[in-house]
């Protein structure tokens, strides 16, 4: 042993087999936002909180950074949590039903969940079959039972959307010529996965207009159009094109015709859609509902290749922690659909518990049956909120001097824009910082909120944004917004209002 | 709508934006056989039997090809599903305490871990912060407190060991000069995962001597400095090298001097080790014992970076459709454990109610508490009953005529040997297979028994193996030797002995 120290020490602490200058540039290049920076800000600023010994005006963080509902304070759903604890259990469904503990619903669907499944074997990996025909029973029933039902082979249960996601991507990418289209703004994940992927991404910019009579964050196929032809003449392929509706940061709904259109473009120009479609339940504004990608393809008998994708974190239910989700796919060939498979195998498959719970999830307790009122009651009280806070938020955030936003129709996020002073500006980059990020710190350390820049989703050049969430219960986001005013009106009186230094120059 | 309809139709069905020829052959190259060929002819097989309708010899199929022990009869252990289930649903904690429906130690770990960590919200991208600090003191009790205890910032909580594994090979890998060496026989998410990175990866034979003295499948030091040797002269660097400890597919234990042969090879040559240790609970012999890898370069107070994996889906737990695990890293610079960081946050974070059971598993219930006599009786009847498979199966494999297999350790495998003659090689070539694959199909229609053959592993050229678990219950393992017996002896007849072949000559 004195000998292999003595090697060792020689050889010394020279070893990093690992140095960062060593990892691929698709992944140091790759950019994440949501939980980027200001994240690990707050984490700092948390635990400076919780040891009491601090000098910020507030005492507690408000978290709108994230779409998390159960981290700020919403409830899960009690009729599918009864269930879940049943399955995890099995043993004791004969005793809950035997007391009475648990209505009778949720034992019927406990034996029907199992033993048709072992929760703790590996399951198929697309997903237990029993589940994936409750969710092809879903989207039927969704799209209406005109339209064909979806083949189960065609349906993947996933650790939530993202892992489907970034799965179909790695599918489209083989290189730096492979170009996907995603919006602008975007949700993050779509960039950092294309990046890491070693492909190329190219942003579309949705239709942001506060003075136009156009629906707010409409897809623009001339902008799409033109950015196709772009990289056509660059000679780089366009595979596939990302639509996130509801929008995640921008809270909008897409209109049946603007899908029509985006469809006809993907036709002509033989480009797959990926349907990022989490937010289906999401749905605030009277005059606009949810149509589904899949309904406008098949309503169309188009040979489009669709890939959408759901989730358990979003919705009424926000299941975030239990990852599941699944996705579809649509106009697929038979050999693709197999690559998907063998992929899916190599990490076996998704957690059965959420597995379960998608399947529950999407087939909720009707009115008659015994948890029909509690199951009404919980979810009318979590999206009746979500429908006021939506309403609250854009109505409040309009009324601050320098601010824009859209109407939030749907998702759980609000996307204004700030008119940023140039000595703002200037102050930011002395810091090293992009304004908007430099806004967010700023809001961080002075409100104790947590919002992600408008930069790591995406804008338009020389435009500022930032995401919030509305999920923070009323009275954090009423004193939140009251906050807001008071900062912004601070700052333009500090840099200077944009609005007058055209005039003022 | 009908110029519309036209248009789809003019052109119609030459739509397919993503044909399998345009995947990546990155993709499409990688080889996953643990769910390959012979899985989906026993799913065929499988619906035959459910119809009744079949000429099979046999009314069921007997799953050796995947170590997913509760799919073949083993329960889960009671107290860590008592805990789940109070996990799902913490409404009913006062209640199951008041009634006395569960131990008062499982209510205390329900109640240490919930509110802590709300299961219905993302927690951190590394997981829960309680369950870190849980998974951190299992290491450090395991590998002895002389030793440092794991900082928690190095330890990620994962969907299982397989997401873990693929994220730091990612990391490892950037082009195909990048070479990571796995062992042969290996498991195939290894050469899979480089091969979909589009790196290169170098199989390192073990020893497999069944006359020699020497331990079984041992790392053959001389066996790898030649290959990277090799490597090197070829321009390539050797980013990491893999090992299987317990082994996969070979059912071996590797000792702490051959470890630590190891360890001096990576300190000299600059290779971090990722070290698979998914079966360090799954120890049968007597005069084996498990040594981590993390112990052995703390031991030596080495540099080399170490990644090293652990699941709950192996051991005596065997939850594999929870999907739970870690990876703790060790010598690895900050700004590299950041862009793991980043890696890990672009799907959020792993599932919850895993995360919880991975450090519940980690921590079973101690002998004098309420439920430490259940635990000790349901862990000891899984681990007696591994042991007595693992005699018997390497006892009965050996007897049979042109078989033969090392000591079943410790894992969940046997890897034998399998002499096959040249008529059925050849047979086998015709139908377009290779041997060692036709002999598992053969073997699947003639006694229903799944086994994954030896090119899945990797085997030393012109030799032929297969991998079967020792997971069925002892009458299905008995009942399948006896038939393995029979099956070998009619082969034999009736394409010849290879062992007389010579002679034959």
């Amino acid at each position: 042993m004195a000998a292999f120290l003595s090697f060792s020490l020689l050889v010394g602490s020279a070893f990093a087999a690992i140095r960062r200058q060593d990892i691929s540039s698709k992944i140091t290049g790759a950019e994440y936002a949501v939980r980027g920076e200001i994240v690990i800000m707050s984490q700092e600023i948390e635990k400076e909180l919780a040891s009491g010994n601090h000098s910020y005006s507030f005492d507690k963080l408000i978290a709108c950074n994230i779409g998390n509902p159960q981290a700020v304070g919403q409830e899960p759903l009690t009729y599918h949590r009864q269930v879940l604890s049943l399955l995890t259990n099995p043993s004791t469904i004969d005793d809950a039903e035997k007391t009475g503990r648990y209505p009778t619903d949720v034992i019927a669907r406990a034996r029907e969940f199992t033993p048709a499944v072992k929760f703790g074997a590996y399951t198929h990996s697309k997903g237990a079959a029993i589940f994936r025909e409750k969710i092809a029973d879903y989207i039927h029933t969704r799209d209406g039972s005109v339209l064909p039902r979806p083949d189960t082979e065609n349906i993947y249960i996933t650790d939530g959307a993202s892992k489907g996601i970034q799965l179909i991507l790695e599918l489209m990418v083989t290189d730096e010529k492979d170009v996907i289209l995603i919006p602008i703004p975007q949700y993050p994940l779509y960039s950092a996965t294309v990046t890491r992927l070693g492909g190329t991404w190219v942003g579309y910019e949705m239709k942001e207009d506060y003075s136009a009579s156009s629906p707010a964050w409409e897809l623009d196929l001339s902008v799409i159009e033109k950015l196709y032809k772009e990289e056509v003449k660059k000679g780089n392929r366009v595979r596939g094109i990302v639509i996130i509706n509801p929008g995640n940061p921008t809270g909008n709904i897409l209109s049946r015709s603007n899908l029509e259109d985006l469809l006809k473009f993907c036709e002509q120009r033989d480009v797959s859609i990926l349907a990022d479609e989490v937010y289906q339940e999401n749905i605030y504004s009277p005059q606009k509902s949810f149509v589904s990608m899949r309904e406008v393809v098949l309503a169309k008998q188009s040979k489009v290749e669709l890939f959408s994708f759901h989730s358990i974190s979003k919705g009424y239910y926000g299941e975030c922690g239990l990852r599941g989700g699944y996705m579809e796919l649509l106009n697929v060939a038979p050999d693709v659909n197999d690559e998907i498979y063998k992929l899916s195998s190599m990490t076996l498959c998704s957690n059965t518990l959420a597995q379960a719970m998608t399947a529950s999830i999407l087939h909720p307790p009707q009115p008659g049956s015994p948890s029909g009122p509690l199951f009404q009651k919980e979810k009318n009280a979590i999206l009746d909120g979500l429908k006021r806070k939506a309403i609250l938020v854009e109505k409040e955030l309009n009324k601050i001097h320098g601010y824009n936003v859209m109407p939030i129709e749907g998702a759980m996020y609000a996307f204004p824009m700030v008119r940023l002073p140039k000595k703002y500006i200037e102050h930011a980059e002395q810091q090293g910082s992009l304004a908007d990020s430099q806004y967010c710190k700023d809001l961080l350390k002075a409100l104790g909120v947590i919002m992600v820049p408008g930069n790591g989703f995406g804008q338009r050049a020389n435009t500022f944004h930032f995401r919030m969430t509305i999920l923070p219960k009323e009275s954090d986001l009423v004193a939140m917004l009251k906050g807001l005013t008071t900062f912004q009106h601070d700052l333009y009186a500090k840099y200077g209002d944009p609005d007058k230094e055209k005039i003022e120059l």
